[in-house]
């Protein structure tokens, strides 16, 4: 397994194709350390002892260590394990482990590959399995690249006015395929390893060019990455490991990228594009069954903090506000644990994990994060808004005068009064904070997609044949 | 295992002491035969080959296959076997499948009884195992005495100026104690054969008196129940499941009663006067993460069905709505899955799901039950109040006019809209309907006690560390 | 004006034409009596001085002092006097004053009638206020034919198989017009002088037999009513107001009934059946805007009781759900305020009420209304569904006991505490409580009539145009 | 009436006294600008005709045509003008119009005075009058100084460790009074003409000291102001007026600063406290049912502008979304129309909104804030929170792309597409719209401080008397 030091060295070995804010920039940009310090927990924790087992695996092809993040799921005891994993690391970030796109992506391919081949006698499940020796042996950072631009939403792929607005094979060629188009919402490409793309949606038989899915090095050439990183405001004096993180997405653009064929999944294919793009999505979904546990368990702690430094701890409106925040961590951890409990494996030997219970999951996840906000910020009160900024506290003049009108609860410092209302405001008052509402809602599909995969796969049918019974309805 | 002919015979050799009205009856009354039906699915589908393992269980004590209604759930298994047969049954009548109150108690005393024992070397655990091998042997239908009357809420049992007001010990004799006092909301109390008494609550060291669990016979010299049944109105010619069940509730009075030591499992011991609360409070809310999901799998699928008579159904606005119901089923559903899974054993090796997810699976069912009544109601219109009665449409002169004018969907019988619609009307415009909306959200605990239960158990500090980790806030 | 008893001779007179339980009632039943006894408000209260000029009005037409259900409101004023008379009255009963059924159908009439008449040069104005004069002089009680049976709700009134499941003309003679057909969930037509009928929708060219409005007897020939009723349980000793209400709504069926000439409001007007529909319902939400307040006001009233016997009032949560409640009563009430002082005449120079108001008023009521539920039940416990039946607590064996147990609050009387808790099953946990609930939430138009109504008459285009500007794009 | 060139040099010729950053900077800080944009719509509006009388009305002193921002309400007209007058200001601006805030305090200050001139034979109210001349011929800004600090919650003002956590009387002089302390989250001060102090809370007799109210220059000797701001990242080249405007808040310290007589409206009359602390946060939250209607207009307008773009306006779940923000805004709108109308004159003839009106229409609107911002990020989808920034879109290497993949619906251009989701940007996933949550939130009043008016307010012992007269028990 690698270290930190080894990635990043890799990282600056990789050709400079990120853009952001007008300039091309390296990956060893300083806008690119907070982002990647979450990446960095996943490297550094896992040579611990004290998460071994949970952080690290033994990989079904080498049998040798692994770390997590590269390893496939051979039973219901993975994903209960990746689930755990997800949550713990999460606590010790304000954003979010990152690294979970990699595996979930690796997963969802180990899956399609294996069901075409069974279908069209094709050999894309071994091709990947070598793919993925490469992967687990260099203990590689992967991004999901899924979600095209779209173009005009009533309007298939194969019928939009501008043919790439859905990433597509351009051209069949004897050392690979080209590919043209571009990904959204493509979380930590920018310093990932590795980008794994697959369909975004349902094809028809029209739409082949669209069918596929393949990995690609982050500075491949003919690809270029526009990003957009997110971090709470950098502290000059009152570090705190709250301020050290960031998020970071890229529009990935494939300008006539070729793909060689030892790294193509799917090509053509169009009858599991749609499989395709759900898997990762449940694959995903189950991740967030363990991520959004862990942010609501760092709001639900601030809160209890600006609660009890607020001197209304105990009080009983807060206690329920409390309650709501456990009720919605612990629903949403339970529905993951059921998710990996009822897992079935999938004709290549990968678990997967229940549909509705994912969904179900996630979906109160995203529904009630606008709310969980709302909490810390009605028990916070306004001081997160109007809190002076960092080097007033540092100001000679007006610094001690800050420090004496900040002082509420007795026996707080006004330096950890001040630490508790600056990371409150972190987490609800910036621009980092509002990206995560967003991320939360959307990532890993909008509350509408899983309305959707829920009542694609809910066996609704059979509930109204129990109402048709109990009314006396003569059923089919 | 006994039949249902079994179960009603020895019913009816019981001493009458239920009254009603203001009149006393016999425990074959017609009154209580809604309510017992749903007894009886217990006794019939465990007769069933398809149920076999589900509905039965093997003994710890006897190894001989019993009703799972009277086992100890000796394992995670045994637990998720318990939910899935709660939501199973809990399919089949639109009340609740009320057995599992004694399950639920006898589970709750094979923990704290042998926990009294190991703190104060009584022999309560021995005494009650053979207590339940004449429980299973005979396959007795328990239910719960737990709650009590309570009297002023702001005073302690002691404190009360009616000492009565929580049942209590008034005198120790020889042959056993003589109990006074009366317990309310005594679900099936009028047809089980026997009533699992415990406190219910915490106790303090001046409310020995007060802490006491015991097993009595519904007719014992000294009980008195006064029931109030409620049922779907019944049907004279449109027969439906719907309308043969109902539920029953007794406020059970003891005057004086006196209760043989062998059938005693606390006396005195106040410390566990909390404990034994709990216990069964917890066991009846993982039971409701079986039989909640069953009530909305019903509420659901007369929505679906509502929906399709209507003409709306796979309208965006209606698939949202169904989605929420899903959501709440599987959310209640999985939390259950989860607290089995995460069940430790207790020392006398009875296993005992986690708190935090029976309390917040609990909790969620509770706090959404009437949105889900919203929905249905949305969704079937106006029609289930102001339905014609049943006699209406087999009168001669309008009976002909209303099948005319019940008519909407193609293709559905006027009989089966008035089905569908009468239905509805039983679930949501009844007297019925209204009781299970007060059951689903107090029966097991108020939202309040979920509250408390989940504060009590869960580690908020543990939260309350990662945020000052997070804020750079020293931690003891 | 008339007197209670005025208005009982008359409704002797009419010919029984009732169905109910399938038998033929007459207009004394006593089925009817609570039901009647909201009108009976209607008719003592407007002679009590206190409330003159408030349940009174002075008519525009013949400038005699008038009852307010049967005035034309001719002003802003009339409008908040008419929502303030409703809040009063519905304060008195635990059902709704019913009578806004004929007013608000009266002001719908006088509106459309006096539009058609300009566009069309017919005549319909004129002959309605001959109509309204004997209305008014004979102090009338109306009720809304509007909503018909539907059938098939994907098909327009003319698709349908059956033609007569909307209202419709089948034949035109010298006297009046021959109608046929079906009004369902019509309230109080049972025990109301007149029948007022109009469309229920938007119609087309080809339906112009549908576009009917009339005024008829309750008890004309070729009338048939198939009414249910709903009240709470009767009382025997412990008599109380709450006992003494109860709705009715009736099925009523039109078998080739003659509507004479001096009787018909429209006929063939197509184009203004959405008009009609609209309008009727617009009043009757203003009204809801007067009388949903009040049924909060009645459950906030019943639940501040409830925390206080229960001994929890002032706690904090108690204090916040108290909160919930005023603020549902508060911002419906304003928004009928606000939908008053906003009101138009209309070219009749009757006064229309502000239609978004209106609908956000009404709709959030409907959207609250099972939350206001939940919290008396939440609040008063779990007791409304377990109390004894009324007899039980004068029985001789077991009255004194339940008397002895029941005891909680000191200085509560057990009688008192009996009452609360008795009323509190009659509101949440009776048939009587259940249809309320269908009635607040689709009386006066479901929650998507409200969503259609709020969207068909926003100017959404000017928000857009606000959002254009702030982003910089250029607006048409 | 100035122009905001006036007011522009009158600011400048103000001592610098305000630290942001670490720094002291002057009233033309660039950084000012956008807050300070807000303020310039109140003078150039002002000047518009068509906005005459709305925005401008006549002084009752002097009879001049002023500013609204500096009018005293005489009548229920000058309320819901005022509430107009912030509705139709804040649809210009996403920020707000800010200069409610001296309106606000005045005619709080207005009232309070006379009161206390009455109670106690001072004379406050001329002088207040005499200051209000001088207030309304300078066309003045003001700002409201009310929020003290407030050190630990749990102890009083004169218990504190420090007293001077709330403002206080350290010295009275023969030329003035000298104060010591700060006010919290002191919105536009820094760029206020004035700022107009008063006590934050009830307060006891031993709080004499505390008990102050008065006017002060934002620049007088003693007062040092440390804030911050909040806007949309500035553009460079795709300017729109969204990206101009935002907000500051000043911890404004007195540091033993002298207040002449004159301008002392206040001091030593502690019964007083309370009521000067209600006044003005009922005027405030009066003014909230004006803004926070032109909010959601501009979070609706968007949303529906996001939807068309999106290609899935008209769908029937956007509906519902676009009918949910269009009830908050007008049931908000509605209760402050009802608060103006039910207004009634206090004993100096300003009139005073209905308190029960106005605090659930501010309760409702931040207790809804959060969800709109659900909706309008649920409907925009993730764009908001991945588009490149601004600069990216006209770089020459990937410029071209990003407007070659952002387009979407059919006809509109790609820069109206960018502006859309750049705007959408700048309300949900900026440092700005987070400020705008906090401040939504807990401006003008916490939501649990609106349960406090409410439930101080609300005759809820009436309705406690309604449930007595139903239930059948004798009330006092």
């Amino acid at each position: 397994m690698r270290t930190f030091a080894d990635y990043q060295n890799k990282l600056r070995s990789m050709k400079p194709n990120i853009y952001m804010g007008g300039k091309k920039i390296s990956r060893d940009d300083p806008q690119l350390i907070g982002p990647m310090n979450n990446i960095k927990l996943t490297f550094d924790l896992a040579q611990e002892e004290k998460y071994k087992g949970l952080l690290t695996a033994t990989s079904h092809l080498s049998s040798q260590k692994i770390n997590r993040f590269t390893h496939i799921h051979r039973s219901q005891e993975d994903l209960l394990k990746k689930q755990e994993m997800t949550r713990t690391l999460c606590r010790q970030t304000p954003a979010c482990i990152q690294r979970c796109m990699g595996v979930d992506m690796l997963n969802a391919i180990s899956v399609f590959t294996h069901e075409i081949d069974q279908a069209k006698g094709t050999q894309y499940y071994p091709r990947f399995l070598e793919y993925l020796k490469y992967f687990q042996e260099n203990d590689l950072v992967g991004c999901a690249g899924q979600t095209d631009v779209k173009g005009d939403r009533k309007l298939r792929p194969h019928q939009q006015k501008d043919p790439d607005l859905y990433l597509r094979v351009v051209e069949k060629r004897k050392e690979g395929i080209i590919v043209r188009g571009a990904k959204a919402h493509n979380s930590i490409a920018a310093y990932a390893d590795e980008i794994l793309v697959t369909p975004t949606r349902l094809l028809t038989k029209e739409e082949a060019d669209w069918a596929v899915a393949f990995a690609v090095p982050g500075d491949a050439p003919g690809i270029r990455q526009v990003v957009v990183t997110s971090s709470p405001r950098s502290r000059k004096q009152l570090k705190a490991p709250v301020a050290e993180f960031g998020s970071c997405h890229s529009l990935t653009i494939f300008e006539d990228t070729l793909i060689p064929w030892e790294r193509v999944f799917m090509c053509g294919e169009w009858e599991f594009g749609g499989r395709a793009a759900s898997l990762f999505a449940l694959y995903h979904r189950h991740s967030y069954t363990g991520c959004k546990p862990a942010f609501t368990d760092v709001i639900m702690g601030t809160t209890a903090l600006a609660a009890e430094y607020n001197g209304i701890e105990g009080a009983q409106h807060i206690n329920h506000k409390l309650a709501d925040l456990i009720s919605v961590a612990e629903l949403v951890y339970g529905a993951g644990i059921a998710a990996a409990v009822k897992s079935k494996p999938s004709s290549s030997g990968t678990y997967i994990p229940d549909v509705v219970f994912c969904n179900v999951g996630r979906r109160h996840a995203g529904e009630s994060l606008y709310h969980e906000y709302q909490i810390l910020c009605d028990v916070a009160g306004g001081l997160p808004a109007t809190l002076p900024y960092e080097e007033d506290f540092f100001q000679e003049e007006v610094g001690p005068l800050l420090n004496k009108y900040i002082m509420r609860k007795t026996g707080i410092s006004a330096e950890n009064q001040h630490r508790c209302f600056r990371m409150t405001h972190d987490l609800i008052g910036s621009s980092f904070g509002a990206h995560r509402q967003i991320a939360g809602l959307h990532g890993g599909g909008s509350p509408i997609m899983e309305v959707i995969a829920i009542l694609g796969n809910y066996d609704l049918k059979q509930r109204k044949e129990i109402a048709k019974y109990l009314a006396g309805i003569a059923t089919e």
